[in-house]
This record gives structure tokens, sequence and C-alpha cells, in this order.
């Protein structure tokens, strides 16, 4: 059950880098929703690699097919399978992998686990294998936008040491992030963070970095207390995805440096609901969305595949000296925009649902 | 299902501040485990307000009853009810939230998500409802302990700005972490983080910090790709702690700034396994550990409730000027020490057995 | 998780014949329910032992407590904890168990599967584990009945080969079947079921027999395709019950020597909905209620427990002669009515809200 | 998540009658196993239509692939996906349904639920569902086989009336059943099973019947309490497929006519273990395997698709006469042989592993 996600409405994965193919089933999408691969594929087009000088050049058509739960472009709502072919199968690039486990990949843990591995790219640890969760994820967002109008965006807002200012409070579209290809929508820096991206890529290294995500307008309500509490959900859904090592939601680590007296949100009348003067709390407060912004951020690692050369031991315990052939991406943060949309989705999707269970609404 | 956590070694837990009681059910922890309340009660101690000048006054004797499960002193493999009496239940002193919801409290989120809450105290989100994590986990630790030798300590790494050196790679014990009230084993800030959050409740206000928790001894392999990852279930447990803003594993957010040629862990021969030279993956790649220590941080935003006075509005949206009475901690990572070390167990637990389901050891 | 049952609206039991006590939680009950102990005593009253000349001479107060998740007799929607305090623990009676397995109870099986069971009792086999699952259902049934006008009755319909007529169609009330000891409104065979089961008893032997159940005024719509049609869940609830050997659901085993053109249900128009002019199909159809009464029977088996002497092995293979002392029912369908109707609700509130979470209603 | 099925070894199907195909997803599945299309297609291959005299001449190819988990011909532990395109799409056939519900399908129910239904076939209703059920318990079969030896046989004990002798104690082979078409190995009454189906397809009606099934070989111990007992879970299993009514473990109903001192199954040793005398119980004892064959029966309805002239109503209560056109099996108990196989297979894997997570065995 570790390939599915969520109570209701449900994302079962599967797939690695160099099987016939990568896909999901989504279970549970309320019926009647229109629905055609046309709603899919942007984002998977968004998430595709080859697609900008600072990404791997790798050539991924990445082209969805809906296999089941649809008729005359609708929802039946039933189980929604969803599959895209592998094209690019190389599996003789990674041969050396056979004596040697990649370091902070999981070659060795997967072998530890399992006993044996695919022999060829990182099996499900594979950022291939987030193709069928975009793909759950883009039914999952229009699902909410349609029923209640929520909107999901995510940016870079840090490559390295180089930070974007703080853009939560703008009013951010897809657009607009995707008119640099670091995906950074703070002209001031978005040059700078591909530059550094393309001298890592140059001297066979990595970058690593920071992504913001906001999602508005959704209702207060939202979010199981006390497992399942949103921030909770959300700190899986995303610290799942590859390449992560850290979560925060509002004021997240920065918030342990105040006092309770600067960081509690005061409420304030805002059209017929209430507001908060600030959103320190990040939308959510035990558990439950408020309807502010919810808003958090996610750091990824620097890609663990480098060309530069590593020193390190075969399984056998042996020392090696490892050069990376094949293809990688200097930096993942840009491409991971559509990814952390779609699992921000999926979280929130299911707790429409779980919610409408409790009140009908 | 939103108060149950696991797969197979499940928790699940009941009850509000002011009610009849607190408790757990453990199902599938295995049987044959020598089990009574003096092996779950010395956490449950830990975890209890009044103990100390910097924590709350109030008294609860949290005495800790097994309703289920074990006979003489065994686990029987059943489910194991756990049940801890409510006290002391003023549920006077929580009036004046009828009307006006607590700034960065659940009053108002609860209100709009069930359209009624607990007229006192914080309901589920109270800190109350963790003594039901505790108990379990206690169990969970006994069980990790016993069959794997598996090690689990937590401390107080940070008071706002005052932050502990790093202490991860040192043979910490609990008794080492209990010799400050504030539980932080490095004597060069323990005074002073004291001190400050004495400064803190003098001025009717209160402090934040960060906890570090490391796990030691796991073997390699533990951990479910690809939505049950060990970080993603850890982030998720860690997450959904009350007062929790942030979490990171291994490098964390610092990790972003690095190269990958700097944070990737090279593999080394340890004794009869691989291990790795560093362990910035926080001893887990593609969500399995990897079998070095497990290491994680939490960040725990300045609780809620301040005597402060604070200006707010109440439910109707009119302007209010609320100051808070009734008993409250300044600072919470001291007492949630024994929380974070039990949520760590629980989620450990659950994936030792998911592990042996799959090989049999 | 196999003592959890449910998906939004969820029970967990706990608790053996001779521990502290046995009970519940139940979470996912929606909120703003008038509930307190004495919507749930009545069914637990109905299924107490020794209120009969039929039944065990047991005398047990099952006493129901909730333990949270209510205030001011209202449901908050959180974990409804519920204990019932084991009085009677008489675990001299039971000495011999240690080393014969009782035949066709689960001493056996329970020693195979743990290397360890309960000393006295069936451990979690016992039929006192079903005290959890009746105050349970009660909530359900009461959450069901307010919401919907959902109406849930439950008689014995047979006795060894003394069958009732068919009372399905009947406006059958539970106070109409309480008339009798043996809780069967057919006044002409009811008497003789008692006095065979009299008969058994004297004779140091059991006896069998069937229950009927029916609910009424369902919505269609409930019931999940395709692993969770309402009749596999039914079944999985009934058949999860102690003594239960087999489960049907409309025709059942009779329906499969008709013909197609004989077995299927007509659809007529019935007020403002379409019904069926027949109803072999038990009010499902898909897996999905139509509105008509969901109909059903539960074959329950003569209890395992008679003080006949019986030629058996104990746990080395040596032949011993068991001759039960002890407290035991000569016939359980009498008690079993309360526990099937409360299984029954348990499965429908349910898909009620899983329903809710589709569409809202 | 009502098209998951399964604890740790689970499966998850797609797919209606008329879209691109239909599948399912196994995940849980142990690393290491052997396995190919050549280990999944020969269930398929008994499941398909077009195949006999008796049943619907319709022709289906359905040759699975593998989509991914597998490499080398081995499982990888991972998700393995399944597919089964669907090459007859007749959806011109259906027309008449848009106006009409079926009596005794699933048109109305579905329609009620959903607010639309796929407009030909019965979409998840319909026994093309099954398929993806099979392909995963063909794998599920070949893990219980090598690991622990089971072996599991169904076949037709009942068409109508018609009614074989008990064969639940011969050593029974897939190879005996499949040499009638009707797949009743009891040559005294196969033949006239047959011909009483071929009359009913002459006559343009249907026929109901009884398949049995026995599991030998598992261990004691298999099976989880309470609601997740070994009886409970096979009933929920085979209630699930479509057109059963009923569900039988052991003596069944007519175990309900005995007295307990018949019923009781005496243990005996055996070899190095217990066994009973005789198996009534059907090789269960609280809910856990003990060792002896697990047996039961499911009844299966007439199908309610039949060419006989049907006086019903429409969708908006009008009287009307339908008579269907189209394909369709007389009977199809020995087409859900294989179906009744899978599903035995896909619940014992799971109980098999979930023990396993218990004790490392």
């Amino acid at each position: 059950m570790s390939s599915t996600f969520g109570t209701i409405f449900t994302v079962t994965t599967f797939g690695e880098s160099h099987c016939y193919g990568v896909g999901a089933v989504v279970d549970g999408c309320p019926p009647r929703l229109a629905l055609t691969e046309a709603d899919i594929q942007p984002q998977l087009t968004r998430r595709r690699p080859g697609q900008t000088a600072i990404a791997t050049p790798r050539k991924e058509d990445d082209q969805v097919s809906i296999l089941s739960g649809t008729e005359h472009g609708m929802t039946l709502g039933t189980p929604i399978g969803l599959l895209v072919k592998n094209k690019d199968q190389r599996p003789g690039d990674y041969k050396e992998m056979a004596q040697v486990p990649r370091p902070s990949h999981a070659d060795y843990t997967y072998q530890m686990k399992y006993g044996v591995r695919a022999s060829s790219g990182g099996g499900r640890s594979s950022a291939r294998e987030t193709i069928g969760r975009v793909a759950a994820g883009a039914i999952a967002e229009k699902f909410l936008r349609e029923t209640y109008g929520v909107d999901i965006v995510a940016w870079v807002s840090a490559v390295g040491d180089i930070t974007a200012r703080d853009l939560s409070g703008e009013a951010l579209t897809r657009e607009m992030i995707d008119q640099t290809m670091i995906r950074c929508p703070d002209p001031d820096v978005a040059g700078r963070m591909e530059e550094r991206i393309m001298e890592a890529r140059e001297s066979g290294d990595s970058m690593g970095g920071v992504v913001t995500c906001v999602c508005r307008n959704l209702p207060a309500g939202w979010g199981e207390p006390v497992f399942d509490k949103m921030e909770a959900k959300l700190a899986q859904a995303m610290m799942s995805l590859p390449a992560t090592k850290g979560f925060e939601i509002g004021s997240g680590f920065s918030g342990t440096t105040m006092r309770g007296s600067d960081h509690n949100d005061m409420f304030i009348q805002r059209d017929d609901r209430l507001g908060t003067a600030t959103n320190r709390s990040g939308g959510i407060q035990g558990g439950i969305s408020n309807g502010e912004p919810v808003l958090f951020r996610i750091a990824f690692k620097p890609p663990a595949t480098i060309s530069k050369l590593q020193k390190t031991v075969d399984f056998s315990g042996h020392p090696v000296e490892l050069e990376a052939a094949g293809r990688h991406d200097p930096c993942v943060v840009n491409r991971a925009i559509p990814i952390v949309e779609s699992m921000a989705a999926l979280v929130l999707a299911d707790f429409a649902v779980r919610q409408r269970a409790r009140t009908g609404t």
C-alpha cells in the first residue's frame, strides 16, 4: 500500500525508469468531472526533462493515455487508469551500478531492502516515478478548481544561497512562474540562479534549492485531526518526493525564534468571514485550514548524480573511483514545480471529500 | 481514521482535555513482549507538566492503566487498550473562549470544521491528546529495543535564537538529556535557554525552539517507497504534533546550499556492512534506512497561549482585547522530548514489521 | 488494524474476557449528534447474558461509559471512547484449557498464531469482544436513524430445523421481536424453538440457528464497487462474528435453483422513485443499494462449548476426555440479534458517509 | 479505495467493459519471485468467454501485459502493473439501456449513485472487471504455492438443482476440473448440467449454480481477528464478485441443524501437528486457519441478462417490454472458477504476509 496515497480520493502509482511504462490509478474521483488527456498533459509537459538548457538533454515524450474511468470526456466515478509509456530506455548507461552503489542514491538501500534492484536507473526512487503523481495531481487539481475555486502555485524561491524575495503574498500565476527557465518569478535573481546552475553543470556538479508553494481559496475546515492534520499530510506528501530534505509550514524554522506575542495571528473581520492579519500559521490551525492561503516550503538537496569523480566503495567494500556517465539534471527544483503542485492537489482533494463526508458540503 | 496511525503496528488515540480520560489502542503489537504499566509510565512522567519551574504548574498525575491485550505481564498480540484519566478539569477557566477564538489556536478552525467544539481546552488539538501517543510509543519503543536494539534519543537543540552545538554524533542518553530542566545536553547553553524562557514567562510571553532526534541501530532496509518513505512518515508524525512548523532530515534546509559533490555521502566499509563517511542523508536513501543513524529536527513555534494582551476579534467579528487567564507553558520543547521519541518509535515499529512481512526478518 | 472496521465511520475494538474491560473507539462519527450512554445501553442490555432461561446464568452488568468525544450530550466529531468493565472474571473455571485445546474453539489456532493465548476464555474470539461492536453499532444506528430514517431489525428465523415463516415483508419492530425469549416473532414456532434449546441444554448439548436481518429506508446509491460492494461488506461484518458459518443476501443459495426470468426483479414506479416488484436482489444491485429493503440471513453453528464428554487430544497429541465445566449458552442466536443489528449499522453508516463524500448528500 | 483489496499484499483494479483496457496494480508482492506473463495468462485464458458451447460467443483475446515491477523475469518488490486491452467494443448493442434500466442489473443503481453511468455494458459491475482480479490472483497464487505449497482448486458443485456429490475430500486438480465444459468433476452430473444450461439458452433464459473451493496446505495461524477473520475476508472477497448471493464456510447453513456434539471437530494427532477428525469448521477456528483444508461454497444467481421478454419500466417509470439483444452467458459458474480461485489467493497471500509481519515466518 506504500504506493497508494489518500483515504477517499486516492492515487496508486506504478512503474520504474526502464519498464514498459509508468502511471497511476486514481480512485475516488467524483463523477461528472469533465476530463480528457488535455487536462492532464500540460503539467506532465511542465515536468518533462529536456526542455531547457539547465535540464537534462534526455528527450521524453511523456504523453499520457487515460485507460479507464471516463466516457464522453467525463469521469464516471470509477478508477481512472493513467499510463505514460517509457520510450528512452538505455539500460547500458547504468552498467557500473551493478557493482557500485552510487553515493546518496538508493542503489544500496533497495538492494538491502529487496535483495534485488532494477539494473538500471533508480527503480522506484527515480524521478520518473513522479509522472504518475503529476498525472493524478492534475485531476485532483481540476476537481478542486472547479468545485471550490482552489488555486495552487509553486515556484523556485532559492537555488543554493541565491534567494528570491518573499513573493508569497503576490498574485502569482503559472504563466508568471514559467517566464524563466528556473521558474523563479523574482527577475532580480532568476538569471543568477540559472547561471549558478550552468556553472555547476560545467564543473560536473549539482545544486540544491527551495520550492515555495501557496494554495489559495480553500474554505476553512479542511484537514483531519490528529494524525492527518493538513500540515502533516502535506509534509508526508512533499517529503515523499525524491531529493527532499525539509518541509516548513507558515513561519517554519524561522518562527522558532519569535515570541508568541509576535508570532500569533490576530483575527480580523474579512468580508463575510474571519481572517487573520498575519499568516504565520500558514493557513492552518490545529491541523485545519482557516481560510487563509496555505503556504509551505520544501528543501531539495543537490542531485546525487554528478559527473565529478567520487571516491567510494563497491558492494563488496572495495575502494573505487566513480564517474557518472549518462544524463542528469544539475538541479531539480524547476522541474519539481509541477510535482509539488500535484502532490499539494492530491492532499487537498482528499481533505475536500473527507470534509464533505462529515458535513455534506 | 485520522486518529489512527500506522499500517500494521497501529495506534488509535482518543480523548480531549476535559472528558473522562485520554488514551489509545495499540493494535498489531507482536505477542510475547514483556509489558506492564511500568514500561509505559516513565515516558508519560517525562511528558507530564508541572515538573519544573519553566513549565505550567498544573498538576496531572497521568497514571496509565492497561485495559486489555496483556496477561501475566506479556502481550497477547491483541489490541492493547491504554487509559489515563483526566483529573484536573477546570472548564471555568476557559469561559471567554465561547465568544472569542484565541489567536493561533484551533478554536476557530474546529468551530468551522465541526460546527461545535469542546467548550474548554483545545479539544483534540490540545497537548493532552499526546498522552495516548506517548503511552503507545513506549510500547513501540520497547519492541524495537528488545527485538532490534534500536535506540531513540531526542533533545532540545534550540530555544529562540540560542542554539546548542551539534551533538548528533555523540552517545547521548536520556539520563544525560534529563540533567537540565530544558533537556539540552549542551551545558554551555542550557542555563541561558532556561533563563530566556523564564524571562518570557515573566513578560507573559512564550518562546519557540527546535528539537533534534536521533534513532540508532536500525538495520538497513526499513521504510516503504514511494509514499511511505521513512522521512515522509517521520515528517507526517512530527508535523502532526501540536505547535510544529518544520521538519528536516539529515542536512535539511542547509543542505540546499551545498554542491552535490560536497553533499553526497561516500560509502565506506564498516565492520561487516557498508556505511557512509558522512551522514547528510540522515540515515535514509530513497526512503529506506541505510544503517546509519536516522537524524531529524523539528521546529516548534512559541505557544499560542500567552497572558499578554492581544487585540483580536470575537466570532462575530467585533474587536476585543484578550488576556489569557489559566495555566500555560511558556515553551513546550522540553516537554516535547518524550512525545517526539514516541512518534519516532511508532513510525519505526511499523516499518520494522512491514519489512518483516516482506522478507521474514 | 484487524480490530478496526470501516473507512470513514470506523470502530476499533479492544478487550478480552478477563482483562480490565472491553470497549471500542468510534472515529469519524459526524459532530452534533445527540449522544449519551442512554442511547447505547439498550442494545448492550439486549446482548447481555443471563437474562432468560435459555441463556447462560452468568450475570454481567455491562454498563457502558463514554470516555471521550462528547460534551453536553452531543458528539464533537472526535473519537468516541467506550468502555465496559469486566466484572465476572473467574479464570479458575478454565484451567483445563492450558493443556487441552477445546474442540472447535480457537484455543489451538490462537496458540499457533501468537505462540501464547489468554489463559482463560476465548481471548478475542470470545463473544465478549462483541460488546465493543454493539456499543459502537448503537451510535452508528442513531446516526442512520436520525439522518436518513434507516431502520434495522433482526430476528431468529430458525433454531435447528425449526424454521419460522418468511417475515421479511412485515413491519417488524424490536418490541415485537423481544416478546419471546428466543426473539422469533413467529408465535407458531417460538415456543418450540425454546423447548428445543432447553432440551439441548439438559443433554449438555447446543443448538445452531439462523438470524434474518432487514434494513429499511436506505436511499438508493449506498455501497462502493468493487471490493466494498454492500453485500461484500455485510458478509465480512457478519462472518466476523463468532460462530457464523454462512451468509446470504436476498435469494441466497435458494436463488441458484431459479431461472433468470424468475429471479430478475422487475422495476416498477413507486411513489417518486423506481422500486422493484420482487426483492430477490435483497435491496442491492451491482453492490449498490437500490432503495428496497436490504435483506440477509446468517447461519450460526451450535456453540462449541458443551458439557457432553468429548474425546479429543491435548496439545501434545495425547487422547483425553473433555467435559466442559463453567457456564455456557446452549444457543447463541437470540443474543446475536443486537450484535447483527450493530454490525449492519456500522456497515451502513460507513457507506452513508462515503457516499456523502462523493456527492455531498 | 473500494477498488483496492488487501492490507500488505494488495490489488487495485481499474477498467470498464468498453474503455481502453482493464487491469490491476499489485503492490506488496515480495521481491525475487519468478514472474512473467506466462504465469498469469493461463488463468485469464480459463476465465475468457467464447470457449465453449455453453458460454457467450464473444471472442476476447485477453492477453495480459506486465507494465512494471519485474525485471529479467523476476519481481522487484515494487508495484506490478497489469493491463489487458479491450478489443471487442460494440457500444451499439446497448443503446436501449440509455432509457431502460435492465432488471437486476446495476444500471439503475449506478445512475443513482454516480449521476452518470457507462453508456454500454455494466461499467464496473461487468464481469470484465474481474480480469484484473484474475491477473493479480495468479501472482498471489504463485507466491503462495512456491513459498508455502498452498494449493487452491475450485469447481462447479451445482447448476440449478443438479448437485454434484461431495468432492471436497478428494485430491482434485485443475486438469480434472477442466475435463468438462461445466468444470464439474463429477461425471455423473456434468453432462446433465451442461444440457440444462443449453436448454436455458434455447429458451432465452439463464441458470444459477454453486461453486465449491478448497485451499490446501495452509499452515495453522493465518487470519486476523477480529474483523479480518479468514472466513470474513473470504466472504467479502467472494461476495464482491458479480452475481454472488451467498457464502458458506465449512458446514455452512446445514451446520445450523446439527447439535454441538455432532458439529464439533475433535482434535487428533496428525504427523507432527494436531489435526481434526472432521472438518465442519472448514479449516478455520476463531478466524484463524488450523491447518486443515479451507473449504467454502459460493452461490451464483442466474445471470440477469436474458433474451426472454421482460415487463419492466424505464427510468421515467413508464412501462416497457425489454428484450435483450447482444451476447450473454446463460450461466456463469464455469467461468467463475478461476475468478474464485484468484480471489481466494489474494485473501490468503495477504494473510501470509501479515502473519510473517508478526512472527517472521
